[in-house]
């Protein structure tokens, strides 16, 4: 990891790197923040959202704090490979650079690179391992908390909590996740089952309790979020799961933050 | 004013705007936060440093929760008129567009414009007491802590408090004032003075305690901020100051973020 910015934040530092990784084959953005022990107690991973980089989360949501008083240190991986030109990559926000979904692809072009699921699952916990820090969360916002869910639900051991914020938890039945689930994994949409949450708790995986935060007034709820098809698969499942509704909030950073310090409690307290 | 955006925030809207300005003669861009009382206590103007809009602090420095629980107002205004193409308006990110510098401008094509001095003291102002607020702080960052300077120490009676990270605070001394008040005021220096801070502290312009934070990793500290000679100044004149030097700490919003609590407190206690 090699560090290209470093800005002394609260009691630690919050920091911007790039490493080359084998899951893309490119070189990664990576942003985190270390507490000033150098030997943090617990790690979050914050997975962004469609047109994020690693910077937004970092910048916006208000964390330095806690994770100060808390000896707690936060990852937040980029949301796609950078630096490649493949078919479609870059003609629209929702599929491409900026939209990597947190799969690992199988269609021509994409496979080599967008493999979202291992780098993370992989790269992105060793990075944190190799800080000497065993207990590490998940969390995410709606592309990202689509990938903090199905993360969750699949590497239960791995990861000692999952949250999300306005996340996509049934992709396979909005018109984000078929577009990016066609491009990724092809027209066969038995594959796309093993990267839905809804699905995922169908199948009977299972993890601790789930915490979501959604905003009544996100515009995205009724067609993409599908925030209520994920409490029916959880209560026919028996899986745990707190949705906080709530009034007002749209799908923005300002609701991130508004939110966020109650998300790192629950981590912390996991 | 015409609102653009509105979003939730902890108990209140952080809103984006825009008006008629008298002053630039222009369409001007504002942010603010406004406590779900709508009757706030108190309101604190943000004025930001180059190449900032009116969005950066409201999305990056964390004040919601503080302004929430304190009922208190936050307005920032933009850095420059926009929309115009003045000669070599747009060249540089130290000049024109993003550095407005909160002078009056009284060269040809600026002068017709380029007025944020007179905008902030009375368009920003104005709109605040039009929410029926009348306890008004003045803060900023870099140039917008210039700008909180001159403008706290010339409108002592308007401005409750003053407080600055990072301030320039002698331009006429630097690299980047000279440059912007030789393009704003011409080249005859005396009428640079009263757009700097240790002038009107050597001519007798005094308030009440002026707070400064500023990082000793601040790269701009030694050659464009000179922090020290405000010091000077004010021990000479007996204008009381707090200067806060932070270790380790550089010039940027991670900085601010840090330590922007103590300056709310601080506006609230004056």
């Amino acid at each position: 990891m090699e560090i290209l910015k470093k800005h002394k934040s609260f009691s630690g530092f919050t920091c911007f790197g790039e490493h080359e990784s084998e899951a893309t084959g490119t070189k990664m953005n990576v942003s985190w923040f270390m507490p000033d022990s150098k030997n943090p107690d617990h790690a979050v991973i914050w997975l962004s959202g469609l047109t994020c980089t690693d910077e937004n989360f970092i910048t916006k949501a208000g964390t330095q704090k806690f994770l100060s008083d808390n000896n707690m240190m936060l990852v937040c991986p980029d949301t796609s490979p950078r630096g490649l030109d493949l078919p479609k990559e870059h003609d629209s926000y929702d599929f491409g650079s900026g939209a990597g979904f947190y799969v690992n692809a199988t269609t021509d072009g994409y496979s080599n690179h967008y493999n979202m699921y291992d780098y993370v699952k992989n790269e992105v916990v060793h990075f944190i391992q190799s800080k000497g820090v065993s207990k590490i969360s998940l969390m995410g916002h709606s592309m990202g908390g689509h990938g903090a869910l199905i993360l969750g639900l699949r590497e239960a051991n791995l990861f000692s909590s999952v949250s999300a914020f306005s996340p996509i938890v049934n992709p396979i039945n909005c018109s984000w996740g078929q577009k990016a689930f066609t491009g990724y994994l092809g027209e066969d949409t038995f594959h796309w089952k093993k990267y839905d949450a809804c699905e995922l708790v169908k199948l009977g995986k299972s993890r601790n309790e789930i915490l979501i935060e959604q905003g009544l007034a996100d515009d995205f709820l009724k067609e993409q979020l599908l925030t209520r098809n994920l409490e029916v698969a959880c209560q026919e499942s028996g899986q745990k799961l707190i949705v906080n509704y709530r009034e007002e909030f749209d799908h923005s950073y300002y609701f991130i933050s508004t939110f966020i310090e109650d998300h790192l409690k629950f981590h912390r307290d996991s």
